[in-house]
């Protein structure tokens, strides 16, 4: 990591204090203490690892600066996008069940989901507050213009989130489908963080739309690089244990995939329940059937999308090449 | 009903609907039904019992028309009002395990807590969409310092919300913990609709203050109210079974007083379960203990409050007077 990285991460976690810490009075500081456990920084096992990567607040500040803009100002923006993604985790993690996030216990499963549910609101409205806090360093039309593109990806979350839940229940799901769930999902916040980094920055149209395609073509290599680690990957370098999306029938790419063939894969599918003694052999069926190289072949894809939206984009200096760097890092992750 | 005031809560339901359409695509139709139902649109009972009184964006336009303002340009944040208000219950619901909501089923009830989690986050975001809308008719600045009002309240309503849900299990909560609670859940939404309404009426600063006044105090007033009404109400009112409340263990006001009385309510509430068949004898015995008295002389103070604000802003023309007749009709309901 790079000074300049290391002066974002810290500045930015400096300022998601700064705005958790509006509930600081005698009578909420027990709810306070449920923002700052889910941010990582208290509580058993707080710290690096806890915390989460910070990648949105970074591409946004990498983003501003790569355009010549004064990053430390829009610091309250990489806090706002920061906050909406732990918002979204929140409720996420209450949507899903999940017992884990992080390596620790979720935030409803220490203090229960209808506290869980107001701490998810409490993050997007701290969200909101700190993109009104812009106010103090920006023109007020930048500042209308980058909280329209936030909101404009709160309601794209909701859309993802609605279509991943709706999965669930139907046997009919096709890869159009993933699209347009995983471009809500994980991919509008991405490009929405890079957007608002060259809005901000005083990009021209034409850059802002670079920036914001780079973002999402991130998104979805990124997320399709998950799908497959979540099939095919080390639990060394994912943290999950390898092949858990099988057993949890997750409808990720590879799967919707091989349903499509309607070959072997799809029959075991229908018919037969997936178990930790049975996921290994699942895998490699799912595999012979191409679905790990049509998977491959569309993460490889969306990665040239994205390497080639962030030439356009033509990012500058020293802020240019971290982004350049971040990028590769992001993509090559299980290289 | 005045024409105005038709005329308002008419173009305030188009505004509402062209928001929630923003939803329209084909893959997120039924997700876009689950907002419309809560909104009261749609699905078995919809119609004007469902939709809720919208006093919220009432008040706001009432407020900016009060001013001098051109309230149909404002109507954007009448609907980011009443936006914010269903997504505070659709999450309530859940929170509170509610099954009914204006006499209909809960969202939750409906389509179950997940998807009741997402509807709320959506409704959250539209909110915030039509504020960034205001600024195709107003300054960036005026939008912004709206913008960042509702974003106050949200945080406040999450504070309220909190202190709810604490009170639940703490055994100590004491009159002063009621108004803070209650300052969160209910004054501050009431209170930001009046200001935003100010601020959108280019109102000056003690002006504005005094409609933030007034919609606080309206709000205090009208939740103590609705405390006396939930322990001594009469259903045909309400709407609710009688003595519900106390059936609930609801913390409210009354009951908070009758506690610190340490009497024959006091023993009661530590002993007894509260059931049907002795629920109207303790509401008898909070009402010796003089809890009614208390409760009914706050509310009365609220009321003159309210009432000396609205007369400090000095609201103008028709919508002065139809705000005017708002307030008494809402503070007088129960005489």
């Amino acid at each position: 990591m790079t000074d300049l990285t290391s002066n974002m991460l810290a500045e930015s976690e400096i300022e998601l204090k700064r705005q958790i810490s509006r509930l600081d009075e005698a009578n909420t500081e027990p709810f306070k203490e449920m923002l700052s456990y889910h941010m990582g920084w208290t509580g058993e096992g707080a710290g690096r690892e806890a915390t989460g990567k910070r990648i949105r607040p970074l591409l946004l500040l990498l983003t501003i600066a790569s355009c010549g803009g004064d990053w430390m100002k829009a610091v309250p923006a990489a806090a706002a996008v920061e906050l909406i993604h732990n918002f979204s985790l929140v409720h996420d993690d209450i949507q899903d069940n999940s017992l884990k996030r992080r390596g620790r216990p979720t935030v409803w499963v220490n203090w229960g989901a209808p506290l869980a549910i107001n701490v998810g609101d409490a993050l997007f409205a701290l969200s909101n507050l700190s993109m009104m806090d812009l106010a103090n360093s920006f023109p007020s039309e930048q500042v209308i213009s980058a909280s329209t593109a936030l909101q404009r990806t709160c309601l794209d979350l909701t859309r993802g989130q609605y279509l991943d839940m709706s999965f669930e229940n139907r046997e009919d799901v096709k890869v159009d489908d993933y699209w347009a769930m995983v471009t809500g999902k994980t991919a509008s916040l991405l490009s929405s963080s890079c957007l608002i980094g060259a809005i901000l920055g005083n990009a021209d149209n034409p850059t802002q739309e670079a920036y914001r395609s780079f973002g999402h073509f991130l998104g979805l290599a990124f997320q399709i690089q998950d799908d497959i680690l979540g099939i095919w990957g080390d639990e060394n370098v994912t943290g999950k244990s390898t092949a858990s999306d099988l057993i949890e029938r997750k409808k990720s790419l590879p799967v919707l995939v091989g349903l499509s063939k309607k070959g072997k894969f799809a029959e075991i599918w229908k018919n037969e329940q997936i178990t930790i003694a049975n996921v290994e052999e699942i895998a490699r069926i799912l595999a012979q059937e191409s679905s790990y190289a049509y998977a491959h072949d569309a993460a490889k894809q969306m990665t040239d999308l994205a390497i080639n939206s962030l030439r356009e984009a033509d990012p500058q200096g020293e802020a240019g090449d971290s982004l350049m760097e971040l990028t590769d890092k992001l993509l090559r992750r299980d290289a």
